[in-house]
């Protein structure tokens, strides 16, 4: 039996256990899981492109359990009702082949990539940071501006978005959490003495959202919207001035902010960073940018920090997803006895 | 919601519709979509190897829905208890990117298997073939057995495999369902008269099943064991004297018989035969092989007509496995009500 967590069960969990307290989780499964970049196994996603969007497929391994997470991106979906970034994804044990888990991760997609967002700018923002600007109040907006209050201790937001009902959503979520929000009528006005900037939109198009001339020394951008080929939203000159951190080259230089940029342009990996190979930030009036498209290993983290917390609880189920007959070789005895046919 | 097939789900519908029939199912879906395989998004799967064994995805798309299958191979399984092969598979919407079906495939892919092979060998395999030997009976023998009858009124077998057991297994199941079988003590005598030669073993090694000098002119070798890198069945020199047909070259030359000629071996695609692009056989000396390994579009034939046949019974159950809130882009508000952190 595979061990199942559903949308109820995940939510369920969540609630149960505090959103900030599971960011802070999986943030702690990433930084072990990053600090050991080298023993996994990498690939950049395997997506299947149409006019509407893309659906991903994003497996990874460290030779002891295999993930994978299926993913969709379809900008134009919330017009129509449905949610731009669906996921679900499954472990695996590597000796056997079995799956062994598999878990909704529409919402743990977008716990994920906040923890990682706030696990880069811990690295890469300046230590004084107070204050976080942020580009587009979609579906992920919420985690993020948690992600950061729990990491960095961010409580001020200065948030724009060309869809006031998305603001006005946020601000309703966010307000009774104890944040500080000051809603700007243009991005100009977010970014106005912002320490951090958030960007997350979801149009599937090269879009300037952030102007170069409002950038400032010292920011760090935490980039997430840009994840797509044909998809970006800083303005390219702003990544000939900063320093640039991405998660896996090969799939950033293909998805992320950098696709506006040379093959060869100069890119530092989060896990050197972390792991001290490479300088994060260099001084105060250093511009960083994490050009994050989100990658399989976050995913393999987070499955694994739910797998091991929900274990045992009323929020996971067992489903019979492959087939155990007793004598592994008899597969059609499983079907029980046919009738001859004439 | 998404529909959801389990193990249960699956062999009960097997059972009640009758497995000759869901195969014959099958091999109308398959047909139909090898006949517009131009309109399929192709791609080699994507593969983990480790010491153990592999992990797959194989995605495939026709723009309208999208598919993939996760498979492993562990050959070494069935020593500790466990199945070879395991499987399942997921179907989705292309234009708002959502799973709509997930589905056990480790009996299913057992099936399309068996009904792919039984599709080649209609127009492969000499009208009057009447005799099958098969090397390998494991786990998909019974249903390659099944489909040969099905498609081409094979009732006559000669069996060989280097585990006693699975023969018995293999002759307790069939003998009850009308097959006349002959029980050899060799490959060699196996092939001994047989008009078809199905090979399926699970070594994952260069392994001569079956040597050159065995097979006669006008038979039809239905080869779907050597399926992974590094593990093939057949004496390379069978090959230079047959017409090789493969499922989609750039895939085979990596994983199937063919790995052992140049990567300029001449191959005809099955869908080229079965729109008449391509001759299948030649004459009734022609020495014909199906280097079969799997691929992507069978999944989604199979899933489809899963799918199709099980909606509105109770062989299929409702899944959340992706969250749906009312307001798109509210993500957050699914969690509920949280206190103000201090």
């Amino acid at each position: 039996m595979t061990s199942f967590v559903d949308v109820h069960g995940m939510v369920g969990w969540i609630a149960r256990t505090g959103t900030e307290s599971v960011i802070a989780g999986i943030l702690e499964y990433l930084e072990h899981d990053f600090r050991r970049w080298e023993s996994f196994e990498k690939s950049a996603r395997v997506a299947s492109h149409t006019p509407f969007g893309v659906i991903e497929l994003m497996p990874t391994s460290d030779q002891e359990s295999y993930a994978f997470k299926y993913v969709n991106g379809h900008p134009s979906n919330p017009g129509r009702g449905y949610q731009t970034v669906t996921a679900f994804g499954v472990l695996a044990d590597v000796h056997n082949g079995y799956p062994t888990f598999l878990a909704e991760m529409t919402v743990l997609t977008a716990l994920r990539t906040a923890a990682t967002s706030a696990l880069a700018a811990k690295s890469l923002a300046r230590p004084d940071s107070a204050v976080m600007a942020m580009i587009g109040t979609g579906s992920q907006a919420e985690f993020q501006a948690l992600a950061f209050r729990t990491a960095l201790g961010i409580t001020s937001l200065r948030v724009y978005d060309v869809d006031p009902d998305a603001i006005a959503k946020l601000v309703r979520n966010l307000l009774p959490l104890g944040f500080a929000i000051h809603v700007a009528g243009s991005a100009a006005e977010a970014l106005d003495g912002a320490d951090i900037v958030t960007t997350c939109t979801a149009d599937k198009a090269r879009a300037t959202v952030v102007a170069d001339e409002l950038v400032q020394p010292g920011m760090h951008l935490n980039a997430i919207g840009g994840d797509c080929p044909g998809k970006t939203e800083l303005d390219a000159a702003i990544l000939d001035r900063s320093s640039v951190v991405v998660e896996y080259a090969p799939q950033t230089r293909i998805e992320g902010e950098i696709q506006q940029r040379p093959a060869d342009f100069p890119v530092t990996e989060l896990w050197e960073v972390l792991t001290g190979r490479a300088p994060g930030r260099i001084s105060a009036e250093d511009i960083t940018v994490f050009d994050s498209v989100g990658f399989a290993i976050e995913d393999f983290s987070a499955l694994r920090f739910v797998r091991d917390r929900v274990a045992g609880t009323a929020f996971e189920q067992r489903i019979e997803l492959v087939a155990d007959p007793d004598d592994p070789k008899d597969l059609f005895g499983l079907m029980g006895a046919f009738s001859p046919v004439g």
